[in-house]
């Protein structure tokens, strides 16, 4: 069972032909990237994306949105992706991801070549201020809610937006955290679609009285390629509104460089 | 030429089949929806939008993504829309709007039924503080860049915001104003994706080098039906880096209500 998060999200071309354009990839969703039974959204859109990177020959994922149509379980799934224009600098390209028939995921992005720029730059805003990474809060191998999931990735949540895994919310819709892959795994451009789903949700600590919260749509925009080392990530929440709620989410690396933005839309289950 | 936005944005489907279900819409672009002759974006989104909610025999855009191929030109236009899977509550709708054989914008979204809701609310932010209507800035019927877009809506900028307009850009990323249809023609679910694409670029005001920053992919979320009347928009960006920027938008309606939520990611054009 692949355990490397590359090995994890692989998929192969159906037609074995190595030039680029629209076929259908194969790819498995493997045990332990589940969050009780249900593979991790981040991690299926990360997949279907290297099946859209594929296709278009472009490896940046520049805006990408997913819809979530059906949870996804271990097994094989297809993944059909179509370049709708490939442009000079960037390529635009569709994708659905299937298990047998039915749809689990349905993507629409821009794949190009992030590169740094020479034009002018602003950032209002800084990474999250966390403790050093030992003194944040990891889950343990024993973790109820993801055993496995929380084994492939290494996350460490700020102490003061732990508290909801004892019982203990903060009442603020907020959760930061350190995040790398196991054994320091290298995360590419493909691999931050993974990091922006892979905190637990902001609800938690909002004290909304719902189990979980399940992703409607994801829409992340890839800054930049992240340098090596831990990621410092940030989500939180504005509008609870008409059984809908929004999450926020900012990923800086190591230099503190902004690498990735997202912005998902969940479901408030009716209780 | 029709001016009022619900005959602008009208689409037919082709095989004159009133069932829901893929098929092809005809539209067409009409002249004074552009800006310096491209089509305003939002109004390529409603338009698109309203052979998806034909196409899912569902009322509101809950949630909607569109990328921006090609520009779009005065004339007819096919739009063709597929439901991807259609649930108990949401469908999953993905379009493509193409002149000719061009593909101008593709679009994922889902479309559903808003209704309110008896769930737990929190709404962490406020409408924009505006003067009267009539102490903000509107656009005069000669506005050079977009004659025709500007005597169709009506939008009052903050004039703080305001200033660009004379060479007195602000020198904040912010631009906030009242906006309706002309004639206050009401403002259903679909004409709020116009909405989160109608106000002056913050570039304008934060002293960007450029002309223009051309949308490469908007997101808006829908929370809620707007109330008739004025709607007030907030429209900000944090991160200029790598030639791109986010433009983060906030509609809320008459009765102080959140409506509509928007991203967009721009390009900074290289100069």
């Amino acid at each position: 069972m692949p355990e490397r998060f590359a090995d994890a999200t692989a998929v192969h071309r159906r037609d074995g032909d190595a030039a680029v354009g629209d076929a259908i990839w194969d790819g498995e969703i493997v045990e332990g990237w589940d969050i009780g039974g249900n593979a991790n959204g981040g991690y299926l859109m990360a997949m279907a994306a290297r099946a859209m990177a594929d296709a278009s020959g472009r490896p940046d994922p520049i805006t990408v949105t997913a819809h979530f149509i059906t949870p996804g379980a271990p097994g094989p799934v297809e993944i059909e992706a179509n370049v709708l224009r490939a442009g000079q600098r960037f390529s635009t390209v569709r994708a659905e991801m299937r298990s047998g028939n039915r749809p689990l995921v349905a993507m629409l992005a821009r794949f190009g070549e992030l590169e740094p720029s020479d034009g002018p730059e602003r950032v209002d805003g800084d990474p999250p201020e966390l403790p050093p990474v030992d003194d944040c809060a990891g889950f343990s191998l024993d973790d109820p809610i993801a055993p496995g999931f929380r084994s492939r990735i290494d996350v460490r949540l700020h102490p003061d937006d732990a508290g909801f895994h004892l019982g203990r919310p903060s009442g603020r819709p907020l959760v930061r955290g350190w995040f790398r892959l196991h054994d320091d795994e290298p995360i590419d451009t493909i691999a931050l679609l993974l990091v922006v789903d892979a905190l637990p949700p902001t609800a938690f600590n909002a004290m909304l009285p719902v189990a979980w919260t399940p992703t409607v749509e994801l829409t992340a925009h890839v800054r930049a390629r992240p340098a090596p080392g831990w990621l410092r990530c940030s989500f939180s929440n504005r509008f609870v509104t008409g059984g809908f709620l929004e999450e926020d989410g900012e990923v800086w690396d190591a230099t503190g460089r902004l690498v990735a933005q997202s912005r998902q839309l969940a479901l408030l289950p009716r209780s």
